[in-house]
């Protein structure tokens, strides 16, 4: 607690785009939200009053973080887990818990948990060789898709391998391999739920998610013409998960629509782009309910505050053909309803540099217009 | 500009709950903002990450600050004319300007300025003896308002005087004072602009401010059942102020509604309480406005997001019989939908600690809810 207010401290491990919008929804809850940070030029370590540099692998340098904080929490999941326990054997409220987050950290381990909670997921093998991987696909057919057990995001630790000849050629750089079916599907859908230590639940409006070439550009809420049954089922799909591996704070269950229903893909134990839209278009951001959710604070209302909400991340140009202060002014002034987010980055070519939020009351016309402020601010192509 | 983004850097002189959300709106647009906190406990000295020591009254130190910033702006009007002169003669750019800040800082400059715009306001006078204020009492009769010709607010600086013994023994600490009025009104009312140094303008809808003892406590938006020409008549007059002032920035213009239309009250030249609901009943907050404004970048929409928005300001209470964190629980459950703002200061008996925001559909009932939520989190009377 922080004596002078008498409200709580939480320390957020990592400091990329996440923490630096939970920050934001810290000062509106006047918690005081430290960030531990490996560069001082990390996008939350940019803002945050509070930041202690240090390396997210290392115990000493997460115990000193932890020192004064009443709960840690987490931007990504790369603690190590040995790291996590020793944190937690010390005293540190960890949310979520290392017990939980080994399910977001090893893909081995979360395909084996949802396979025990009879949820439907693709067909998957540990693998270990490239005959392994040839075996799979006798079974399964080609393409298979190869992922690292640990460590991948936004499509890194992914590979769609059409044929053996590619399989033979992956460059995993010797990581822990799972092989998966390549699910033929309608579309991706994100189902995005909070709970809090006391059990409470609370889900937002699923998602659809638009990937370009594994990665998520534009998210539209709720998801458009989706089944009102298909979304409860999604939901309860989420909330089965959150229960069943005792997740604190927000989950993010990303799923495959196919014509024979859902299928789970990934999750993710913490706020999640497919939910960057709460921000304007539900009445509780998922940062807020991050907060609320570890703090164990009731949790806030997660419906819609629009019909129709779209999101689209703004990535950084291949070349830069005019200033970022000239795209700004260019798409501030074509879209006044268009909402930036930046997240302080330096461009790099395919950086996700921000996103951009629209809302509305039409799915087709938020989502034309997000894509085109999304597209301004890029100032060309990806 | 910041060099890594190519964003620009804000300098907000001031660091008080104004200067705390306009930074949380900073963060998504990506602008750095520097404060200047006389004291490091300050509500945004707390959570800014670009944080200044010093005075607002001396120019080395203003100086200082404000170098490598792009714009400098105000968190209050508590600058001194000659310093501000001095910067801007530095080349510092300075928004709002302080031609058009004067009208702000000194009551008398406003009401003459308002009276040569032939707007209607009080009848006033200016006064230094009580002979004076017992003259002008006895044309416009009494009771009648005094008021501090510089440094008042929140109801600090004005004293209404129901008769001469009190006029008589009225404490003004020898301060420039002028006499009014006392307006026979139904309600007081707040038009609240932004206007860029291009000349945009974008308007909120109006809203109601409810006052307890000169202190804002409630704000509605809109204002419950206002006549649309008077609501488009109060947004007329603040566009004329913001011009013929040449305002840059948000302009508050306090105004009473009476049985012969818009009287003139009070004005401010920066984000005010009136306009807090916008975080979240507008499409575009005036925090985010304010900064939008002073970087002559376009306005944003200012349309509300929901049919009817309340906000209730937090005091401090008597007496803790709760600690704030059992308040906020309590709160949290009773409404899943009320909004949160806490500015991180230290509870003292009726200091302004925070506020709440409700939206919803239906005027009274979001009036209800923000002030149980703000009621809940004083655990007990003002």
């Amino acid at each position: 607690m922080d004596p002078r207010t008498g409200l709580p401290v939480v320390g957020m491990v990592g400091a990329g785009q996440l923490a630096r919008m939970t920050y934001q929804a810290a000062i509106a809850l006047g918690v005081r939200l430290r960030v531990l940070a490996g560069d001082a030029h990390d996008a939350a370590a940019q803002v945050a009053h509070d930041v202690v540099l240090g390396s997210h692998r290392s115990y000493d340098d997460l115990a000193a973080f932890a020192a004064g904080c009443d709960v840690i929490t987490f931007d990504h999941e790369q603690v190590p887990p040995e790291v996590m326990a020793k944190l937690a054997a010390a005293g540190h409220q960890l949310r979520p818990s290392p017990d939980a987050l080994q399910f977001a950290q090893d893909k081995r381990a979360m395909r084996e948990k949802l396979s025990s909670l009879d949820l439907r997921i693709p067909h998957w093998a540990a693998v270990s060789t490239v005959d392994d991987i040839v075996d799979f696909a006798g079974r399964s057919g080609w393409p298979v898709v190869v992922k690292a057990v640990r460590g991948g995001y936004d499509g890194r630790g992914v590979w769609l391998v059409p044929g053996p000849d590619e399989a033979a050629s992956l460059a995993t750089g010797g990581a822990d391999l799972i092989v998966e079916e390549h699910v033929a599907m309608r579309r991706e859908l994100a189902a995005v739920v909070a709970r809090s230590p006391f059990g409470q639940l609370a889900a937002w409006p699923v998602v659809e998610t638009v990937q370009r070439e594994g990665v998520c550009v534009q998210v539209l809420a709720p998801a458009p013409g989706i089944d009102p049954d298909l979304a409860v089922e999604a939901q309860r799909i989420a909330a089965t998960i959150a229960g069943a591996l005792d997740v604190t704070g927000v989950l993010a269950v990303e799923m495959f629509e196919t014509s024979a229903g859902l299928v789970v893909n990934e999750l993710a134990m913490r706020p999640h782009n497919s939910a960057h839209w709460t921000i304007e278009g539900s009445c509780t951001s998922q940062f807020e309910q991050h907060l609320r959710a570890v703090l164990d604070y009731p949790l806030g209302d997660p419906r819609a505050m629009a019909p129709a909400v779209a999101m689209a991340n703004v990535f950084g140009p291949a070349a830069e053909q005019s200033t970022v202060d000239e795209r700004v002014h260019h798409v501030l002034a074509s879209d006044p309803g268009a909402k930036i987010h930046w997240y302080g980055k330096q461009s790099r070519p395919g950086r996700k540099l921000g996103h951009v939020t629209v809302s509305g009351d039409d799915p087709v016309e938020v989502r034309e217009r997000a894509a085109r402020a999304a597209a301004g601010l890029q100032g060309g192509g990806r």
